[in-house]
């Protein structure tokens, strides 16, 4: 096993890092949620109704001015145990090789993850939220309105995917 | 003027920045489009249907596996000239106070811009897409699936936006 929280399986390829980085990010805040372990994670950000809660960093606070008339937000956070080099990966169960950049997989050169999340109540710098799916304590990168105008796309297909159910 | 490419405007609030970063990122691509200079780009992502060019470095291409099968991508790239002292923001035209996370300036602690973009043809690691609005050669960050189950909220309501209008 690799000593990050992911081996690699069979079928998985790994590439060599670039020797530099490029850019850098500042954690704003922590993610508060049920779930310590990863094996208790939900699958996806709706597969569970569980509130978490969003700390922003008390530097930041005043950036959530007007937040609150959001119904819905972008949450980006890091997933800072992930492994940045495959770019097959094999998911467990579906027993084939997929792209990197066809997955949501938290294993990817940058480990940043995307949640939609509903807002329910803001309360100085912390933010109820339903539908994230990340592990306690997980760093956060930014807060987004999120605009159904350019950010729905409900006939959106995922083929593969929808291969799979067929 | 700041040295960066926005100046403070009356109103605006910037906070100093933490003393260190918390985590790198590697550019793993460049975006090409028709727009060089700021004032040309589109108002937001769905403001243009010109065709846009996803280059992915070499080494990653490989993770473009089954992104073919994709309708829609999100594509997070890194808007490297913005300012990310930030805290409220006056966007013009607007003529009041909005905190960073209420907006989708690119002016944030953590640069990274997002889009929904529709895939419209993969050739080797080049990538036609419409839906994108930023500076040609903007660096890319990640490519992930865009799932309608997860992702499409058309009933997502931004309060301070809908207020305007009425």
């Amino acid at each position: 096993m690799d000593e990050n929280a992911f081996g690699i399986r069979d079928g998985e390829v790994a590439v060599e890092l670039p020797e530099r980085y490029d850019a850098s990010l500042y954690f704003i805040g922590r993610i508060r949620t049920p779930w310590t372990e990863r094996k208790d994670c939900p699958k996806n950000a709706r597969g569970s109704d569980a509130v978490c809660t969003i700390e922003v960093d008390p530097r930041w606070a005043p950036a959530l001015t007007k937040v609150e008339t959001l119904s819905h937000i972008i949450v980006l956070y890091w997933m800072d145990r992930s492994r940045r080099d495959l770019v097959l990966q094999m998911p467990r169960h579906y027993g084939e090789q997929f792209g990197t950049f066809a997955l949501r997989s938290p294993a990817r050169p940058n480990p940043i993850a995307l949640s939609v999340a509903r807002l329910l109540k803001i309360d100085g710098p912390k933010l109820q939220v339903v539908g994230l799916d990340c592990l306690d304590g997980t760093p956060l990168l930014d807060i987004k309105p999120y605009f159904a105008s350019t950010d729905a796309v409900p006939d959106a297909e995922v083929g593969w995917h929808a291969a799979r159910k067929r």
